[in-house]
């Protein structure tokens, strides 16, 4: 992941494939079933099998749930184990926004305006994602008194931890300071509440537990998983910047895996911007509704924390994979496997996925061989 | 579905799942799940969620396995249902190539030359995906002394049977000369031998067995499903032209639903091509391999016959919903209430999804409430 140029998506994806099957301890002919996601900009599709050299499989489809996606993929996955429709499925997100010598790719800046809801955001100016994003962050100021500074305790948090990550794109440090002079992008939204842009990509192997015990690497058990679209969060539903499909979908997994929030050892939120992360937090419980600014401005997301939170850097500071971000330092937290950004404590992790602008949420909950 | 003008594929789509859940005699509050599939040209996505005003999911995804996508909703909703994931999942399709006026849309004459072997197929003039067809079609009959005469076949009976459908876009009768005398799009296929152009959306519902006996309409149980994506069918694979993932797909479907193919009483093939659906029931085992072209040329689905084949007319005659096509009409057979084509036996119906020229597919097997 990050500045990799002249590489295609469908490149990056076969070798993410190759170095996750072989991670496990796996061939490419064990692999039956594929589940791909097209991303943002110029991604991947079905056509990535014979890219892979993957035949004969059980399972495959090209996913879209934006943010949620890595979440959704890997829930089909366990279900189309279970049924027995497959039994080694390769989840993979792959994009290339990033062209050389070029901060950002144009995709990101805009999306294109789309029926009636869509026109009329245009006509207002509101043609970004951030721009939406800006609009949800201004209700929840208004609402609870969240101020930009304690958005910038988010950024700060995630780049010290980015500096334990040596995937990680971003690893000088930055102030509060630093949050506060940087650009803004829409206000009351930062430069550096924002995520960064990445090309390259992650896999993600699943398979039963039965198998996964005889693999290569440590089981990471999937204990309980759920969405949640709650088909109201845009610009006119009552919910907007205040609450998020994670409401929903955090205690429904948690539940599923028979397990409480408190005893949650490691949580990788999703961070498209440092919002996301605040907002997240707050639906999950980790904070009482409209008290997530205090809770980030508490130094909850540092390094050293009672709970480790967002431990790669995230979106915000190392990479940018849609879901896979949180979805990959979780399943490496879980192992044990993240060197000196390691928690102590790591048998039940929480995974968050957000998208649509905090319209369509995942949630998954890993356990270790010991849960 | 048909020559439907001015309305975008979103409408159509909300309208699709409206009528669908009336029919059901559930309420779009029931929804709680949906699995929209994109289409060909300028299809349907996640925000049609907004677009149909449903509210609360606690499923959601955009999916795509081309001409397979039908099928492969319906079992990604079983399961999420057999999980406990969703309740009520709406699967949705919807597309609107056709533009007043215009014969068929430019989406379909040519697709976009990606990849290495898209760029040589595209040198080659293997632009468009009746030409990819063609060339397998002329493989079968290298191979097997298949001839366009016996593909004519197909369209032929396709025709009587949408005779027999008042949905149907085109009725009229056709005999082997208009089939032989129809301008070639790609040598060996004629214009008759390939499927029309629809704008439309067809929404099926999918919910639990105990829920849908005490629903508006007869029992129609999923007893069986399977994907194959071979991975082999392009222009150097030994099997392409000869043998889909119909092979591997229909057994394992049957297998799953506990029967065998001397039970099936119905069947819907896809059949974007006349040459589809000959190699599908070859690949099925409705005949020995290499025999499809005797055996549709003996009459065998023509009305009447003795296992109704395509009783809707399929995409040949009656309109293009990719994978939707056949499987609203094997829904609509086992429920008894397709009229005048209705099939007398219909406890067991089998439906077949195809996509990217042969490389994926998927397989269902429906029963009545007598199963």
């Amino acid at each position: 992941m990050g500045r990799i140029y002249g590489r295609s998506a469908s490149d990056l994806a076969a070798e993410a494939i190759r170095l996750a099957v072989t991670d496990a301890g796996l061939r490419m002919s064990d692999v039956d079933g594929l589940l791909t996601s097209s991303g943002v900009t110029r991604g991947i599709g079905m056509d990535l099998a014979k890219y892979a050299n993957l035949r004969g499989l059980r399972l495959q489809s090209d996913i879209n749930a934006f943010g949620a996606t890595a979440g959704a993929m890997v829930q089909y996955a366990a279900m189309a184990i279970s049924t027995g429709m497959a039994q080694v499925v390769a989840c993979v997100f792959a994009d290339v926004p990033l062209r050389g010598g070029t901060a950002a790719a144009d995709a990101y800046s805009s999306t294109p305006a789309r029926g009636i809801t869509g026109k009329l955001r245009a006509a207002a100016g509101v043609s970004s994602v951030a721009a939406r994003y800006a609009l949800a962050t201004r209700r929840h100021m208004i609402r609870f008194g969240t101020s930009s500074e304690q958005l910038g305790a988010v950024a700060v948090a995630a780049r010290k931890w980015a500096a334990l990550n040596p995937r990680a794109q971003f690893r000088d440090p930055i102030t509060i300071d630093d949050h506060q002079s940087s650009r803004w992008i829409a206000e009351p939204l930062h430069l550096l509440d924002c995520c960064l842009v990445s090309n390259g990509a992650i896999a993600v192997i699943v398979t039963s537990t039965e198998r996964a015990r005889d693999l290569a690497q440590p089981l990471v058990r999937l204990l309980g998983w759920a969405q949640a679209h709650p088909g109201e969060q845009n610009e006119q539903g009552s919910e907007f910047g205040i609450r998020s499909g994670a409401a929903e979908s955090g205690p429904a997994a948690l539940k599923m895996a028979g397990v409480v929030l408190s005893e949650v050892d490691v949580a990788e939120i999703y961070d498209c911007f440092t919002f996301t992360t605040l907002l997240t937090l707050e639906d999950y419980g980790f904070c009482a509704k409209g008290e997530g600014g205090a809770f980030v401005a508490s130094g909850a997301l540092e390094p050293g924390s009672a709970i480790p939170i967002n431990t790669g850097g995230g979106q915000l500071s190392s990479y940018y994979m849609w879901g896979m971000t949180p979805l990959s330092e979780a399943i490496m937290q879980t192992r044990g496997q993240t060197g000196e950004r390691q928690s102590a404590r790591h048998d039940i992790v929480l995974v968050s996925g957000n998208g649509g602008v905090l319209d369509h949420h995942s949630t998954l909950v890993l356990g270790s061989a010991a849960t």
